[in-house]
């Protein structure tokens, strides 16, 4: 009997997602990226809908013109220490940069959410694509791409040697004799390498994961050769299946090339599913969003991608206009795709500022079409999972509400968590302690049910 | 009318306390250090007592010979996080060092810590007395004492400055004409000092308290200064009521000389409280825990404080010996603290060894005799609270049902809370902005109400 491969799902949860005007809805709180009580219950929503993680992004300084909500946030660690204490099946996930921090403090703070929760947390490693983080932080000017690259890599090398400090058995806490661990199972790291001299050992037991789950989201082939190499899940994002297919292909094969199995890294795009009762619902929910705010303001954060240019020049309802080699700042990606899409869909100027501020996606229609969409990429070998944002009104309860149970009835999606670890539940292998004498089997999900 | 000065209470609720061998009583949980619902219960235990906070302390480095549940802790900031979600009116106090952290990310996470909490954030800023820290970070060699304190008031600036970036009333949320938040009232640090360089703003709303409170535990010269300067509570520890009351009128006389109220700085000596219902019951108790180990491990221990000093050669039941100028090293005041209890209570070097592995004090006796010396110090002068650290098996329990209902009895304490934050309960006054036009009346509780 062969198991059917299971599709696995997270969630943003993050204030009111990355719609730039949602929060002038009349339905939606206008705080949520501040108030604990929202995050409790995005949460829990999640855990209802059997989600594997929520998952909670960050930035490390504020532009005063970007999607409002970013401005006030919680930080990472905090919010998900938070949300341990009142969820007891959901991983929690967190982006933390390795740019601007300690792995000694990093690697302790993931350990400690990791034995608080009981083995669920995971950390999405970022490198801060901005310049702006550098000047709220004392390390001298922003790194350059490979550079980051570069520390990010050595970086988690002394965070996992670090989550290796004590074998699991190394607290023996026996009460009789007096022996409280046993000295052999204590390692000291002693790195000492380009960007970090960290000696450790770590000041806390290994965690029930061996190591927290480590997500990593940069598409660049820097970030795709980091993910292969030492990711457990990548998060990503695309706007065509085919897109999606070939960076699949991609990271899995590159895995191969690392000696690692294509299934021990997953793949997450994220995306941003608009369910209504009928297709026409969902339109409206998406247009009623997405026209809070003015035109005039679609027009001006749309420039911001293409060194702030004028867009006001142009007719509105007419083709996206040809911009030539406009907007090959850094914001690359994100240029070549609004310039791909205007064209494969015909969009107008109107249409394509107002995606700019409110992601529409393709997967937006009925539960069935949304459901459709979600199994085609699944199927397709896009995607090991999904991570769900949420831009319209109460779009995770939709969600988990309306599509979940259509996923679970297609067999294609658990109806109950079938472990106790982040871990477990994706099916990802137990890590074994680099210093074990006497190995964990290793490989398959079975050892990650310890 | 006036109002009776009260009483407050602090609880460090880390793992079995500060004995070296409290782990082995058949009574204590031996995996307290890292047990969460552990600290769930008493956290609970010291809000059902009304406590004004927990209090989580931290290393950043293991010594392989210290009390052994220090070398498996949890990381302060995500454990008080955690326990934010279950309590509801407690103060989560925790330490963090400013010799090797980021000011914006540890202003973040407190300020996240008390959004998170409602108002109940207090950070316990410490300096790393501890070379062995310098071997885990990357920040070179362990800064010298002086230079440390000159970091950490440096350090209090930039963070007090970055909870300062948005005024109170910010953040407008206005859907009608979508404006978020009122430019003006966001402000950029842009400090540039000796040993930070910060821009701001800090991408957090100003939180309920304004600023966390900020707790100094350092003894010194600097560390009294920094205290008298900067933080709103002092930690400290003291054998004697004398050296109490010289500390505490010290603090507030150098409090004044900065300009500041001498009741805006409280000091709340540790105590170790151990309660019998009869006296003898008390002591029982503490030697049933202090004699857990043998007595060559503490010898050994005591040997620490004296360049590893060989006390195996001194006969055991007879005075402590006289020791001249050994001991005079990094632990000069605990050697001092030592060399004087002994000759002032005529202790034998059993006695002194055992006592050094686990602290006796003081406060041991029946519920009133306990309750009696509490009183004794608040009223002569040597202390505005308590923080009560628990060294045997149900110790914070024992005082919280035992004690407690003696102190309210006699109008010394709160029998409820009397405000929603920590600083309202501690009677502090609510921060003004610095860059608030309309500042909002300052003095007195009153203010903190808010």
């Amino acid at each position: 009997m062969t198991v059917k491969r299971k599709l696995r799902l997270g969630a943003v949860i993050h204030g009111v997602g990355s719609s730039v005007s949602a929060w002038r809805h009349p339905e939606i709180q206008s705080d949520a990226s501040i108030n604990f009580s929202y995050y409790q219950g995005q949460a829990r929503k999640a855990e209802e809908g059997k989600f594997d993680f929520v998952f909670i992004a960050d930035g490390l300084f504020i532009n005063e013109k970007a999607i409002p909500h970013f401005l006030n946030r919680f930080e990472p660690v905090t919010l998900l220490s938070s949300l341990a204490a009142i969820t007891s099946n959901i991983g929690l996930v967190g982006t933390l940069s390795t740019s601007y921090s300690e792995p000694f403090t990093v690697a302790r703070q993931f350990a400690s959410l990791d034995h608080i929760s009981g083995g669920r947390a995971g950390w999405n490693v970022v490198t801060s694509p901005g310049e702006g983080a550098a000047s709220n932080f004392n390390k001298g000017a922003h790194p350059d791409h490979s550079t980051r690259y570069e520390i990010a890599e050595e970086y988690l090398e002394v965070a996992k040697g670090l989550w290796d400090s004590w074998e699991d058995d190394a607290f023996v806490r026996d009460k009789e004799s007096g022996v409280f661990f046993d000295p052999e199972k204590l390692h000291r790291l002693n790195h000492k390498g380009k960007h970090f001299s960290v000696a450790g050992p770590l000041n806390i037991a290994r965690s029930k994961q061996g190591h927290p789950i480590v997500f990593q989201a940069g598409s660049s082939d820097s970030g795709k050769n980091l993910a292969a190499k030492t990711a457990d899940a990548v998060f990503t994002g695309h706007e065509t299946l085919e897109e999606a297919k070939r960076f699949y292909a991609d990271v899995k094969r590159r895995a191969a090339e690392y000696g690692r199995s294509p299934d021990s890294v997953l793949i997450f795009p994220g995306i941003g599913p608009i369910v209504g009762r009928t297709a026409e619902e969902a339109e409206r929910k998406y247009e009623e969003t997405a026209n809070l705010g003015s035109i005039e303001d679609a027009l001006q954060y749309l420039g911001r991608f293409f060194d702030h240019h004028d867009f006001t020049q142009y007719p509105l309802d007419e083709p996206f206009p040809e911009l030539g080699e406009l907007g090959s700042n850094g914001f690359r990606s994100t240029t070549d795709r609004i310039k791909a899409k205007a064209k494969e869909h015909n969009l107008t100027l109107r249409q394509v500022a107002i995606r700019s501020t409110t992601p529409r996606g393709d997967f937006i229609g009925t539960p069935e079409q949304v459901a459709d969409r979600i199994q085609e990429w699944f199927e397709a070998g896009a995607a090991d999972g999904f991570i769900i944002g949420s831009n319209v009104p109460n779009g995770l309860n939709d969600f988990v509400e309306l599509v979940v149970p259509i996923l679970q009835e297609r067999g294609l999606y658990r109806t109950e968590y079938e472990h106790d670890t982040l871990r477990g539940n994706l099916g990802l292998s137990f890590p074994v302690n680099r210093y074990a004498k006497q190995p964990v089997a290793s490989g398959g999900s079975e050892s990650a049910k310890r």
